[in-house]
């Protein structure tokens, strides 16, 4: 049984077609498509709309069932009627970032100048310029001001800049699982998979949407390295250890002995369905590039300058990728920067992904959060 | 300068002619070559040979030009005249593992049942296989029993399975940066290297040596992935952190705009000169299969039963990859089989590549175990 909240509506919309969007990279793209997903009902002062954003290879369809996959929404356990992000009383907004691949214009996509797929032609998008597409949206939904921003990962990253670049578009934001830059180690794994990617020959440059055969192996082996990173050694060692996959004994081949070796195949396998490998590029650059205080003359604390909006940082202690020490960087600038804001780490064994899991603790937090800024803004349902 | 030390042999002798070599997978190997240098004088009674193993990617040029290469050998920092491995008291050999490629017996070697290479027809080989053919070397060179057998990663390893296999012919080990079995996580990045490889058109399922082409672009990714595990968070952020490539700005692009992104293909592409793609899966392979505790009914204390092996176990405080959690399982195991052990974790920032850098403490802790134990061997140099 689907537990989908009601008043789902997916939508696309043309923006910047007056105005092209200014990217960071010195250009600007116009008629950029953006698609997103809305649950629950705006009220009359427009005053309950939250932004997630999504990470990675998220989408907008944060809690509805996924066209390609036919899988139920990533966040399903975090929105809907009575949940944490309530459909009764929120109105939820879900976009696809800019350079996906799920609807918002990315290298996939045909760009009008040529009549052909982007591919590498595609301008180098940042963090910033996710966020800037999404306040486009914001003006074409007429809300003023996002009740919060929420998300996880990348998703944190942009809830951060949301809160830096349009503090006064955004009541307040809710960072989970992120960092204030992208780390050595994290921009060397995504290196690895990008590298992983332009590897395979059928990926030809990143002109490969005429061709039959896509870059899918590249993409896979990317996305088990990644894969792996979202877990902790705990969590591994508690869903697999050395289990043995259908068999009693080692096959002493190169099949996949392990339970652990069948999983990872079946992540890298069943992502490139929905995936496009540019968009992969392409993403992670945005994430490498994200570095906040180099943005504010190396202050991280100037990035949130005189803000308002209220913060709530949320950390998970078995993450490796986004430790809490790199979450506590942000806490400690928005106090420096006479910010409110709360700080919880989750103690939980389930590593990074564990902001996409039925975490009780993250669960209670954000409810809480949530409850008492909805008196803050004066919020009535 | 290199400071190599004298009285280096690289030889290669024909093994397992007249008695071919039982292997773990069930099958045996005859005619197989193994590949090694010596440092050092052997004494009279035969009581000072060390034999160090090496890890996945190393090779028996411990302290000797690698002639691929032309680099100094891999542990030059521990051997030679003076040095911790003292090669004015004590006889030094290295062999390269069965299933290797610097000359012992692997993949890329003719089958003399086909009389072309093996490929994927080479057998499925562990841990205790490599200990295996290496005490069929210590037969050829008449040594009862080696003074000590040392390693880090891997080559802790089969210094555990030396103490285990063969106690009496194995005084002591120094086992460094491993662990009794491979954790799952382990598994799962080495599964991510395989299918790096295997996902490389030229790797032709193994049957690429008589190509032009080799799988060089997914074993270098394979390398990458790898050797973002080798390090700490730490130790990228002092050596690389966000600095940019030769540039005071972003490119936008997808160069490799970060140094950490430059230093990692460095290491893929190097890697692919001097390594057989096959090695490299069978290797990874015998690391995943080895679980000393599996081999003995559960009980990793029954793999060192009544041992008279002397042990000495180091850790380092940031590897993550075999972190001291692992390395203390093999301490307490040797304590509960009344085992004599001494166990030093050592504090540094380098991750697990510790074992191969200067780092003092490492090379005091192994001197000293290595002095006293020379007394209990009644060593005179």
């Amino acid at each position: 049984m689907s537990q989908s909240p009601e008043h789902i509506e997916i939508q696309s919309v043309l923006l910047g077609n007056d105005t092209p969007l200014p990217l960071d990279c010195g250009t600007s793209i116009s008629d950029f498509n953006m698609a997103y997903c809305t649950y629950g009902t705006l009220n009359a002062e427009k005053s309950n709309a939250i932004l997630i954003c999504h990470a990675l290879t998220g989408d907008q369809f944060a809690a509805s069932r996924q066209p390609v996959t036919g899988k139920n929404g990533w966040w399903e356990a975090m929105i809907g009627a009575g949940k944490v992000l309530d459909t009764d009383k929120y109105f939820i907004v879900c976009s696809n970032v800019l350079g996906g691949c799920m609807g918002t214009t990315g290298p996939k996509d045909i760009d009008p100048k040529t009549g052909e797929p982007y591919g590498l032609n595609f301008p180098i998008i940042t963090i910033g310029d996710m966020v800037r597409a999404q306040a486009r949206l914001q003006d074409y939904l007429e809300i003023d001001s996002w009740f919060s921003v929420i998300g996880g990962s990348m998703g944190g990253m942009q809830a951060l800049q949301w809160a830096s670049a349009y503090p006064e578009r955004c009541f307040s934001a809710i960072p989970i699982a992120c960092a204030p830059r992208h780390s050595a180690q994290n921009i060397a794994f995504h290196e690895v998979g990008r590298q992983a990617v332009m590897a395979d020959p059928n990926w030809q440059g990143g002109d490969y949407y005429a061709s039959e055969n896509k870059p899918t192996s590249g993409l896979a082996v990317a996305r088990m390295a990644a894969h792996v990173t979202y877990l902790s050694e705990a969590a591994l060692h508690r869903k697999f250890g050395r289990n043995l996959q259908d068999r009693d004994n080692l096959t002493y081949g190169f099949d996949a002995d392990f339970q652990v070796e069948s999983y990872l195949r079946y992540q890298g396998i069943n992502f490139v369905d929905r995936f496009d490998a540019n968009s992969y590029l392409y993403i992670t650059r945005a994430m490498d590039y994200f570095d906040l205080a180099q943005d504010h003359g190396g202050s991280l604390s100037k990035a949130f300058d005189n803000t308002k909006t209220r913060f709530c940082s949320v950390s998970f202690s078995s993450d490796w990728l986004f430790p809490t020490a790199e979450n506590r960087d942000i806490v400690h600038a928005l106090i420096a920067a006479a910010a409110n804001v709360s700080f919880v780490e989750v103690e939980t064994d389930k590593g990074h992904d564990a902001f996409l899991l039925e975490t009780p603790e993250l669960f209670k937090t954000v409810q809480g959060f949530l409850q008492s800024t909805a008196k803050s803004r004066g919020l009535t349902t």
